[in-house]
């Protein structure tokens, strides 16, 4: 049995995404620059595109822009607004907890001279919203807050936070990584105070190599990639129709009967957190660590549980899982290459030394099945006694030379 | 009958190209950055794919980054090449000729203090080496110099301008924009000195949304999109798989048996030229306008021929190509949306105003025939004469009002 658990790091596209990007490679494969014909026809295609991302979020057409993905529409979001509005101010605020295409930009944007407050965390991964107030300035040009953490599922209070900021001074940005939001969440930027945000395309079923940003109408920021002028000069490079098209296909689908799609993701998280639950020594991590009555919005994200299990390091078990089948993720695919000995996420929420190091994360999606997540649980229950009983033995090994 | 010529615009993708692309994206979905299985599979054709493309080009492996196409990878070479070198020198040359990619990359660097150089051209579109010399200085840390120019198809002597360069100050990095080149001659940067190289999928039957960027192992270049870390640290955001194995079997088909498909080329191109040489009021631009006996290297890019069709302005004959099934361009599609009166390329190069504004590209590929080229000659012999005579009573119009 193969069980893909790890869909924070990727999806599977869906068959309609992949069928749209062959058409466009193979038949209507104009380059909208072009003025001909298979030009128009390319062109439609995106302006549709475009269309029907709009309306996901209830913005604008004109104010989606097409990226290569979620990284690129993060820092050109950062980069571009705290440049483009360098007069009014110099300070910027964002989390400690954000992913790396965000935290990587504000680190540049330090050697740029910027100052950047960065906001802690709660055990469980959220901001304090009075920690915001305090730390707003006259200075104070852009905000930055994920809308959902992708190693814990913890949703960051961002429509508050909008409120916040807006009331501080109505011309402080704020852009929000909604990587692991949108289409699992009804987002409404315009409603919410929202200037920027920041989507991908193949962590909802969607391409790799394509995500788009949201930029309010009224927002100045700068391009981040430069040349011949396409999207309106805020984007240069030949457009993705093939990306745009796939994209558009994946957010119309993931927010069809969203409300539905949740509450069965929901129904799996909590399938899976009860028996989880029911083994010894395992700690869940982020929202997802609420009891079972508190209010679903309160648990996180309905996709994403971080478990900790005690006394097994993440590597041993994720391999041990792999060899059942079961793919799953330590920390985030994000940077899960280098040999990072911690998660800097879960050691900001205050995780002791002997969580940080044995702690997976189980994303879903709605490909997911109940009779895959009791899959999962069994091949816990079996490998965890062994993995723990073999660590100790290592360890008192390891002592003894 | 429908026939494509506008192949420097964008091309069809292979079959084998979309194949594969569906394939990642259906079944091998996986994200490199993932340490299980599917991760380690997503990672192989990752891998194969830098392995094929570095084949071509003779280099090493771990010399090639993907981006997401051609534009970035010229901003990021200079960019970040400029940025990196900073303390050994602020000058930097190019040429007037460039893809709006360098050229607006250029024009930033202006903006953050860097002196460029840009090197004039002759009628034909092709930098004098002499001006190159006499550019350089001991404050030149980067010289940029376009393969194939992308509106009239004019091969720069990239190897000897290489040369000199190297020779002055072996120091200083050259970069080569060969997205009009690629897949058309052997290029071999290692061995001509060349110390970057960017190139575009969609332009060889590859994807839309990737290219990627040679850059030589000694090199010191800046990273332009930060975040995880992937490829090294050098370019963040998940990897594009299915665009990376769709480019490597696109630049793979490209080089198997490259010098029989150029000499293929070159004999619909010439058989075009013969064709239109024989139209009255006709202006053949760039190195196309050799004679037959002229070598063919001399003669320009196996794939573009720009005309002039004095009296008819290009829009015009663009339409009336179209409604003919004939798709072309005025001047490059990359920047042709915009409402630019006249290209600059053809400007720097000094045509007559009656030339600026009656230039079409024609630009071809493995998939033009010589039915189609033949066709299009029918056409243009049986439009112009009518559209002659129109437009010069709508100037007489004109000029009674």
């Amino acid at each position: 049995m193969e069980v893909y658990l790890d869909n924070s790091a990727t999806t599977r596209c869906l068959d309609a995404v992949a069928d749209i990007v062959g058409k466009t490679m193979r038949e209507d494969f104009g380059n909208p620059s072009s003025r001909h014909l298979k030009g128009v026809q390319a062109e439609r295609y995106l302006k549709e595109a475009r269309g029907e991302i709009a309306k996901t979020l209830k913005v604008k057409e004109k104010e989606i822009y097409f990226t290569s993905g979620g990284t690129e529409a993060d820092n050109w979001a950062l980069i571009g607004a705290a440049f483009a509005n360098r007069r009014a101010g110099n300070h910027l605020i964002t989390t400690q907890i954000e992913h790396p295409a965000v935290l990587q930009a504000f680190a540049y944007l330090e050697e740029q001279g910027f100052r950047v407050s960065y906001l802690p965390v709660d055990d469980c991964g959220r901001i304090s919203l009075k920690e915001l107030e305090q730390e707003l300035t006259p200075e104070t040009i852009l905000v930055s807050v994920m809308y959902v953490n992708n190693e814990v599922g913890t949703r960051e209070p961002v429509e508050e936070a909008a409120r916040i900021i807006k009331t501080y001074n109505p011309q402080i940005l704020f852009h929000v990584d909604a990587v692991q939001a949108y289409g699992k969440y009804h987002i409404y930027p315009q409603k919410a105070g929202i200037d920027l945000l920041a989507v991908s395309g193949h962590k909802i079923h969607g391409p790799k190599g394509i995500g788009f940003l949201y930029v309010v109408e009224k927002a100045k920021i700068k391009p981040l990639i430069l040349g011949g002028g396409q999207q309106g000069g805020m984007r240069s490079g030949t457009d993705n129709v093939p990306g745009a098209a796939g994209l558009a296909v994946a957010a119309k689908e993931a927010y069809r009967g969203l409300d539905t799609k949740r509450e069965i993701l929901y129904g799996l998280k909590e399938r899976f957190i009860e028996g989880v639950r029911a083994l010894p020594d395992v700690r869940i991590q982020g929202q997802a660590k609420f009891t079972k009555e508190a209010p679903r919005e309160e648990c996180g994200a309905p996709h994403i549980v971080s478990v900790s299990f005690l006394g097994v390091r993440s590597e041993v078990l994720l391999h041990a899982l792999e060899e059942r089948g079961i793919y799953v993720s330590s920390g985030s695919a994000c940077s899960s290459n280098k040999k990072q000995a911690v998660s800097p996420v879960l050691a900001h929420m205050g995780l002791p030394k002997e969580c940080l190091e044995s702690t997976l994360r189980f994303s879903f999606s709605t490909f997911t099945t109940a009779k895959e997540i009791d899959y999962c649980l069994e091949q816990l229950e079996s490998l965890l006694p062994v993995l723990r009983k073999y660590q100790r033995h290592s360890s008192n090994r390891g002592r003894k030379i």
